[in-house]
């Protein structure tokens, strides 16, 4: 015992020499080793948490993260899980960014290609064997086996936006600066690998002292100056019926209080992309909902067509995100602000980018707040629906959920068509291709970070499989999300064909937790629900509502109700693949 | 029930009608899909099972695959567990190839990286957006979201050996004939995109009557002849006093039979790196074990250093497979066939491979014979050890295991250090970096195919929390591997210092089956044995050796102990490493 506590205090007492040592450094006051220099920007860049996994090229600079003050170390199951915990960290915490650590040559593909196209900041960092191996290129384990050490850095400048190999200690700090400074300017995941032997290796810590900031180039003032005249006499033209459109990167190019200012100012009606929800408060009575093409409410695609102007805000158009490419909006009748260009109509302004011009835009356009603020805005209401059985369908479950949520609540679900069915005060769902239970894991370290309240995720069975892991981490870090969990024996919800391919093993979710570690239920619970009375009891229990453990709620559904946004998502797919337009097998002849 | 009598009748109906177009396709007697080019290729190599996720971009494809009436379709829980599953199948299904089939932008790089580096045949299909789109280029989900359609094949381009993206019927099966045979002559992965409007396109089925094989260039028959002159000269000086060693290549480029007639011929001992284990009949008497440079037993280390000469067959010198690069045999001592080079001394004879090479050369030394008899060839004899404690510890856990095993088990583990403890009769281990629950899926599918017996895997917690997900998939499948979970409370075997980022959760692993689908244990059972009685009663209990359903054996042991040949190896590892050289925060002044 006393040997253990002779341990910890040396711990303890390393920890601070490294603080005092940081925070000198962070002053310019002296050296710095290149890990912690590393470190400390990311701290000043907000981060509180790294996840990842240990392996031997990456261990001398666990070493420094484990000793960090304020940098947690979130170890993972696995490098596809820690790689989905750094994007829902980095989605939840907006204004930071997501850290990524792994070993050279053990990484996962997947999450950065969703980290690259919905636009989530992240850092890679990859620790690779030292810089004299680099050269003499020995037959490592994790290498390919033939000598090509650069493959990997090669693969990943595929799905991120800049990539940088530290080679020696001179340039570590400007390199490392440089992607970072990336990452937050574009809202893309970026490569840094740091060789074993520059971690400890010291640099002047003199660049600390100025802190990283977005590198936006101004916009041309003869060419914006052009622009905002073209935008003025198009809404004048209008007589200002103009539909404010906002979309992901509103959230990601961070404009929100600029397009706040310009709603205000104007009245203009503001409907959101799936992806853009939350870019505007949902309570603001100028706010009409969710418009997705073909599958939007058919009221708010009215409203939205038929508007003489849309101006659309930081667009996202991806299949999932415009109802399969559905907008039925002419080029004629939109305008389009982006981080790095302005399209009017069919004219397109390279490097006109809108954090400057949507200020400008607002006082130029107030003039027409007084017509504006007629236009009428559809009310959103969802009556939970009366239905004969108490089989738990989609189109009751989502609008009974939608009653049950607080306003700081941060919901989580890659269900993007649940947008027809829920609105609900201060709603901050994040939607996004790659949410599981990985995602979550960060997104509650982020949410309990940012003082938000209760984490919810909605996740099918299948999703949850994923990356199942990670629940035994959030056990161990004591988090305590909600878990829904939609149990429709095994069945792929998507499914077109009822294929058995499409089929899941299904699984006795309600002892998944005391599998993971927690066997006496001391810090999670477990609930099945069939029928609606089950759930809705639930829904108003005081112990499930306190949520102070972490909980998982099981809901039985049928094995192919489906919800009709899901539906219709799905037949706007299948009808883009090609499968159908030649014979498929079940017609063989 | 009449209805879905029906749908079955119709089901097994067009089956039928598969099979049979299928078999006149391979006669050439007509046309056939891409689809079914494709999987005609794979049952012409073996393939019974192929791995992977449905996607949207390959349903298409799935709907053949589940119409085949050879090929078995095995769903994983993520595409990084289908990778590994897919990887175990290739690596125990020696002479055929590992199938994986992912969908666009949803792929592991990090099981790619161990195949192509430890030589395994693979192919790797993705399914993607068809052709009309890869033109057009919209912002699908999977896509990157700025047009790149081709960053994915860009990026597999470094981790597999050759690609081939389909664009139209005219050559799609000229260029899946050429990535196969890549495939199985260079025993590594390759990639192959199948646009989803080409699945069911019509192509001539002609080129099917010709299987496929290995494309080894022939030796030139002036260069070999000097090659083999040359190596005779130096055996006739060395009188015979050869050792021969296998190693990995061995195995994977097919050449077991003619080393086991060269050894028969001249008599010579033999030796095997660790991942040329099996490579050469274990029984056989002039088989000496295992060499590992400085890492070996003392005695087999000194009979292979002090021969005149070592004949090295297939090496793979990879830092885990030789000790940290120890072995201590000068150049001029040795010669290195390969399958396609061949280096004797100092001297290299590119395109000279060992397939052809090896009968000539048995045939030129069997006059050594008389001689080469002669030299000793230690005996290896791992007594079960008399200890104190009745704790279960590495000293004595693997000569224990050791007595249990039968001929035909399949063992896989990634213990390379376990050499230093085993031998057992025709012991098959596979040692490989990629083991886990997801390899032993694929190993398990193989292994029952190709008529071997049991299926045991040994591993560490932290490994098998990696891909836990795929023991469902062995439940649904009936498969019934034996399991040998090391749980040392979940401490990282491997490390060095002990650090809290090394901790994994502890999981309550006699609960897994159950939560995984398996409630009544109808299909499983689980142990945990936490002394020697315990697991030395288990190892004679004949409800446990049957193993007619799933085991899995949680193995209690000390949190500290380590087997000492894996203490020898991560010293080894961590002096290449260059953290030690430079201050560490523990030493932080």
């Amino acid at each position: 015992m006393s040997s253990q506590l002779s341990t910890a205090l040396q711990a303890e007492l390393n920890r601070l020499k490294l603080e005092v040592h940081s925070l000198r450094s962070q002053q310019g006051a002296e050296q710095i080793t290149v890990g912690n220099y590393l470190l400390t920007r990311l701290e000043q860049l907000g981060v509180t948490c790294m996840f990842g996994i240990p392996g031997d090229f990456n261990l001398g600079f666990l070493d420094l993260v484990e000793d960090h003050p304020t940098i947690k170390w979130v170890g993972g199951c696995n490098e596809l899980n820690a790689a989905y915990a750094s994007d829902g960290y980095s989605r939840v915490k907006e204004h930071s960014i997501g850290a990524l650590v792994t070993t050279f040559g053990a990484f996962d593909f997947d999450y950065t290609r969703t980290a690259f196209s919905e636009m989530v900041p992240l850092l890679h960092l990859v620790g690779v064997p030292s810089t004299s191996q680099q050269t003499s290129k020995p037959m490592l384990h994790h290498t390919l086996g033939d000598g090509r050490y650069d493959a990997y850095i090669k693969a990943a400048q595929q799905v991120t936006f800049s990539q940088a190999m530290l080679h020696n200690k001179n340039d570590a700090a400007a390199e490392i600066d440089r992607v970072l400074i990336d990452a937050i300017t574009v809202a893309r995941p970026v490569y840094l690998s740091l060789p074993t032997d520059l971690v400890n290796e010291k640099i002047d810590s003199e660049r600390l002292r100025i802190p990283l900031s977005r590198n936006q180039p101004q916009n041309d003032p003869q060419v914006e100056c052009y622009v905002l005249d073209l935008i003025a006499n198009l809404v004048n033209d209008a007589h200002g019926d103009v539909v404010v459109l906002v979309d992901a990167c509103t959230i990601r190019h961070d404009v929100r209080g600029e397009v706040g200012e310009l709603l205000k100012k104007t009245g203009f009606p503001v409907y959101a992309a799936p992806m853009g929800k939350t870019a505007v408060d949902e309570t603001y009575e100028r706010y009409g909902g969710i418009y997705c093409g073909s599958i939007s409410r058919p009221e708010v695609k009215e409203k939205v067509e038929s508007a003489k102007i849309v101006l659309s805000v930081g667009s996202m158009r991806s299949d999932f995100n415009t109802g399969g490419f559905s907008y039925n909006i002419p080029t004629k009748r939109t305008i389009e602000l982006h981080s790095g260009v302005t399209k009017v109509q069919f004219a397109v302004f390279p490097g006109i980018g809108m954090k400057e011009l949507l200020p400008k835009l607002a006082e130029r356009l107030s003039h027409h707040h007084e017509n504006a603020i007629k236009i009428p805005v559809p009310k959103f209401v969802t009556p939970v629906p009366k239905e004969d059985t108490n089989t738990i369908t989609h189109a009751w479950l989502w609008p009974r959920v939608g009653t049950f949520f607080k306003p700081k609540d941060e919901r989580l679900t890659s269900a993007f068509w649940m947008f027809r069915y829920l609105r609900s005060p201060v709603w901050s769902t994040k939607f996004c291709g790659a949410v599981s239970d990985g995602s979550l894991l960060g997104a509650a370290l982020a949410t309990k970070d940012v003082g938000l309240g209760r984490t919810i995720l909605f996740v099918g069975d299948g999703s949850a499989q994923l990356t199942v892991q990670e629940f035994s981490v959030m056990l161990e870090n004591g988090l305590k999300p909600i878990i829904f969990l939609l149990n429709n024996y095994g069945t792929q919800l998507t499914s077109q064909t009822r294929r058995k391919y499409n089929d899941i093993p299904n699984w006795n979710w309600t002892s998944l937790f005391k599998t993971l570690g927690d066997t006496e239920e001391k810090r999670s619970r477990t609930y099945t629900v069939r029928t609606k009375d089950e759930l809705s009891s639930l829904l108003n229990d005081q112990t499930f509502l306190a949520a102070d453990k972490m909980q998982l709620v099981e809901v039985m559904m049928e094995k192919h109700d489906a919800p009709k946004g899901l539906q219709m998502q799905a037949e706007l797919s299948a009808r883009s693949n090609a499968y159908d337009k030649v014979m498929r097998p079940t017609s063989f002849a």
